[in-house]
């Protein structure tokens, strides 16, 4: 097993990959065992140079996470740690995300013992390249888990405003505060509904973001008429 | 109509968004005269600031682009100009976001006019809240386009690599470089199959990305016996 994470915290880098500046690689040392890789950029940076620049091979998985906080609904879009996942699936690689609802570590154990089950069991099962999953974990003592659901995204969201805040001279800045509201109560099988039942949700996800049936809708729009 | 952009350009910024960070809104002025705000973050930080805060009213469309560089089958992922456009979507505002297939500028009047005529014809089919439209334009010139084309988000990718480039001390840094291959030549319907066809391509975008075949998979799988 590898590992390489970003040096710093990457909450809501989404996405994003560094093109414009180069990246270190630097080893890590835990108690003067040497631990893993950190590199300076995002999630998917560290996938993509892990992969690409570190391994010499073709690694049979990528795991990512566990994150302190949930990922699911919308926030699946934000999410630096379903993005690694994603990348490793850009790049022919199964991957899985994992997360946990909630920023306390007291419960961090079982879910990493469970990640860990998670991931054999999906090798297991043929997961394979293009394939992703995205796991999220109630924050909950290990005897309250009521099991494991296979789940949807959900459309629940961040309802964000900003904050104004003023410098030491008085300019005004706009701080980014947000309440995330549950949109999908009356779904037990959708991502962030089953974690706050209690189960341990596995969503899979797919890198096509095609609205199919609007596909076929518009093909009726005359666009035609604003070609040049 | 109103204008906001990030102040610096934002290639690759994915749907991050700053949360650890205060934002700045600028007024900028071309030519003397108001042309628009400008804030130091990313697309989507310039839709959610800019509609909580900038604006006293909800637009009928948030529009984005037109990005120098196709934004294309995986490349829609690394998009901040999609993701100012999905972020608009997630706040029940449609969203358009426009990218001509070139870093040139010498077609880039007729594509806005084409942006334009695209926005009004969308409206026109109650394009409403919760839809998104990725709009990719050929870099040609007016009379070489051939019409437009609904199309689906491919498959193709860049093929990334890391060149090694050292500081003035000899240290060694991973400076990304890409090359993008087509893997779906053979479709027309494709995005970037259209706009290297010679047509403007039109793909319908969701928010959604569950897998639903694969949630009918893996229910089978015995994923019970990994509950703690």
């Amino acid at each position: 097993m590898f590992i390489v994470a970003p040096i710093f915290e990457q909450s809501a880098a989404g996405h994003s990959i560094t093109m414009k500046r180069p990246l270190k690689i630097v080893e890590h040392f835990i108690d003067g065992k040497f631990f893993g890789y950190a590199v300076n950029g995002t999630p998917a940076d560290c996938v993509k140079i892990g992969i690409t620049t570190i391994l010499n091979f073709v690694p049979d998985i990528v795991v990512s996470g566990i994150n302190h906080g949930s990922n699911t609904a919308t926030n699946i879009i934000y999410s630096g740690t379903v993005s690694a996942a994603r990348e490793a699936c850009m790049m022919d690689i199964p991957g899985i995300a994992f997360s946990i609802n909630g920023r306390t570590s007291e419960n961090i154990d079982w879910a990493a013992h469970a990640a860990a089950n998670i991931t054999v069991k999906a090798l297991s099962h043929g997961f394979e390249k293009g394939k992703l999953l995205n796991v999220n974990f109630p924050n909950l003592k290990k005897d309250e888990i009521k099991g494991t659901m296979i789940t949807k995204q959900g459309t629940s969201k961040f309802a964000d405003t900003y904050d104004t805040v003023h410098d030491v001279i008085g300019r005004a800045y706009h701080q980014l505060k947000g309440d995330f509201v549950n949109l999908d109560d009356n779904n037990e099988l959708i991502d962030q509904v089953a974690i706050e039942n209690g189960y341990i949700s596995i969503t899979p996800i797919k890198l096509d973001s095609t609205d199919h049936e609007e596909f076929e809708k518009i093909r009726n729009w005359n666009f035609a008429e604003v070609t040049p």
